[in-house]
């Protein structure tokens, strides 16, 4: 006897016949003597319609009163599903973030965890009955409600797997685990059985949308074993487990697997005096008008100067370019600031790279046999990441993916 | 400068455009220096989506988990209520029932009000912030959401105001106050622009659908001061007021209005043996069934048998025939149980009856002039009720309603 955590996201939960496949699952687990936890979000498109109307009157709504009316959605769920346990004669027992008490700071629409309260959920487990607890929120010390920032219903399952120190944190979602790329750009991406947590928090971090990575984290922290399944499959076997030994007696591949995204844009201030402090003149602006960095990368100078870069989210580009223009250029005394937004970010990501030489070296072969120039490199113990024209990312990562030995069977359509 | 609480209902919530016009009028309430409390229900339609997608879930949904589903519907509403007023720029902040905290028992959708604490609420309307409130919602004692029932939001308004010991209890409705009878039926009915406590009960009861008879009990208990008002009218002036004093300096209408309904059928239990403890063996199985009773009559007996009869809600009347002929008829020896589900309720209120004999005469003779038969008659100190044959329902209500001179000009249509 096991005691689970499983979560499921909007899509998983997104109509009341869903919802009932999900008790049926849940059932099952139930009735293999298992201590069952469940976190469900909105269902699909729930959120979106209530912050719709919160937009429709209030144009920026104020955050407070935005995370009251939007942690309404995943309080329908848990109401609903508990109906649909208890309809297949299961207890089943709905929280809210606030029943539960999952305490978070007060940063409204971001709020982050700070405890959670096992008492209730345990009172219930010891009852037999399953506890299902509404994703997303919580609430702060006054009283006030708090929500966790898109998906962080995978972080609410991660933390009630802490808290309760469950043997296994499942997250179902609308794949059937974690693959060595994306399927839609590789048809030769493979499943991967097992993945080590900091190959997981790089793949996240790279732009692999499976888990939010602010729950990996949480993982990582608190060593909550981590599944990935699919909830649409009969029988989802065995997904993909986040492990956090890395397994020596397997043939272990040098790469796990490859991220992209097309999400940056980087700027280059050029002619900076390379002096000390330099870093922290032309960031802090740039983090003062809450704009988040990625990439930096400085090399060394030349001639008294140097040229400094780094990547920002799309979105902030012209944001960003404006602050360095008017703020940083004229204070520093640099030459020139550019920016490209046409470009995308590439990852390999492997802990094999640790005792194999020669990965970086592929990496850049690889690319060069194709024309494909590299723009920026940015390496960590277990992942290189390089940037490149955002018209050769798909074609960059097939090639890695190839390179690096990834390739299965397509995976059938 | 007053304390007051208002309470809008569904209708008057149903868009992002009516939350922005209710926000306004609480917002010139506020500039004039007032303390305000305001309770919303769901936005109209919505208590009913939440109930259908339960029972798609669950035919007979879950008590306990319906209240956590429907519950969301009044909690959307006090969000968007609170992003209104501060777009107007007008501190605002909301409560759900838990947060108030609103402490009922824990009888699962059709819970009772138990306690309110005003701390929080006292302490925002102290710093000048409008304090927006979650209607037909509350918490039992281990934190378990509950709700009120239909209507319960109208309670909640003026549990409030007893608890703050506000100054008056605005209920702001789709109709201008309340008037001497319904004006669809009397298009010369009378906006009455006050009404005693007593005199509201028994219309509330009587089938009068302005307030709710829970709301008009509460504020008695309490003696809140209550007043109806449209929340369509720009300007509602003074709307109706609910009164604790008699008022001796006018010129007092013996009859306040005349109330009706055809929601029950009326049931007679023939050749009943006339000794004591005979209501309680008719009443006690149909009790038990969970039926509501209204009226009930017992004529004195003959021949050491009498008939006893009452009315029931109309849905429940095939339900009541089948407990009193399978259980009651042949325990107690009863010669016959015939009902008849074609009756009205019609009643005459007024607390100046208590002063005026010849009442019940006039309201006899003007129902026999009409050739209406009169098939029960119930009176309590301030009411007459009659019930007579469904089809002469209106005749009568018209009839009534000019025999004590309540006719006013014909309401614009």
């Amino acid at each position: 006897m096991a005691l689970i955590v499983q979560k499921f996201g909007g899509t998983s939960v997104g109509s009341p016949e869903r919802i009932k496949n999900v008790a049926q699952r849940v059932a099952r687990f139930h009735a293999q003597g298992h201590q069952m936890v469940v976190v469900v979000s909105a269902m699909s498109g729930e959120t979106n319609r209530l912050i719709a109307l919160a937009k429709e009157v209030q144009a920026n709504p104020d955050p407070r009163e935005l995370d009251v009316v939007i942690s309404t959605g995943e309080q329908v769920t848990i109401g609903l599903l508990a109906m649909a346990l208890k309809d297949l004669g299961v207890d089943a027992r709905s929280y809210t973030g606030g029943q539960v008490r999952i305490s978070t700071d007060s940063a409204y629409t971001k709020a982050r965890i700070l405890h959670i309260d096992d008492g209730a959920m345990r009172a219930d487990l010891n009852k037999g009955r399953v506890v299902i607890v509404a994703g997303f929120q919580g609430v702060d010390d006054a009283g006030n409600i708090t929500t966790l920032g898109r998906g962080g219903s995978d972080t609410t399952g991660v933390a009630l797997a802490a808290a309760l120190k469950a043997d296994e944190c499942q997250i179902y979602t609308d794949v059937d685990g974690v693959y060595s790329t994306d399927p839609r750009v590789v048809p030769e991406a493979r499943k991967l059985d097992r993945i080590t947590f900091e190959e997981m928090l790089e793949l996240a971090s790279s732009g692999s949308k499976v888990l939010q990575i602010r729950s990996v984290e949480f993982a990582g922290k608190y060593k909550v074993r981590l599944r990935v399944l699919s909830s649409f499959m009969e029988d989802p076997g065995e997904g993909t487990l986040i492990t956090f030994e890395e397994d020596q007696d397997m043939e272990q591949a040098v790469i796990s697997g490859i991220a992209f995204n097309r999400d940056e844009a980087k700027i280059t201030v050029l002619g900076v005096p390379d002096k000390p402090g330099i870093a922290y003149q032309i960031l802090g602006p740039v983090a003062d008008a809450n704009i988040d960095v990625d990439l930096i990368i400085q090399n060394v100078g030349r001639d008294g100067t140097t040229d400094f870069s780094f990547t920002v989210h799309r979105n902030e580009f012209q944001k960003a370019l404006k602050v360095l223009n008017e703020t940083v250029k004229p204070h520093i005394g640099a030459r020139e600031v550019i920016g490209d937004d046409k470009i995308a970010k590439v990852a390999v990501v492997g802990v094999g790279m640790r005792s194999h030489v020669g990965v970086a070296s592929t990496v850049f072969r690889t690319l060069a046999e194709e024309g494909i120039n590299i723009q920026m490199i940015s390496t960590s113990e277990i992942k290189i990441s390089v940037v490149v024209d955002d018209k050769y990312m798909e074609l960059a990562v097939r090639v890695l993916h190839r390179a690096f030995g990834l390739d299965g069977e397509p995976k059938a359509a």
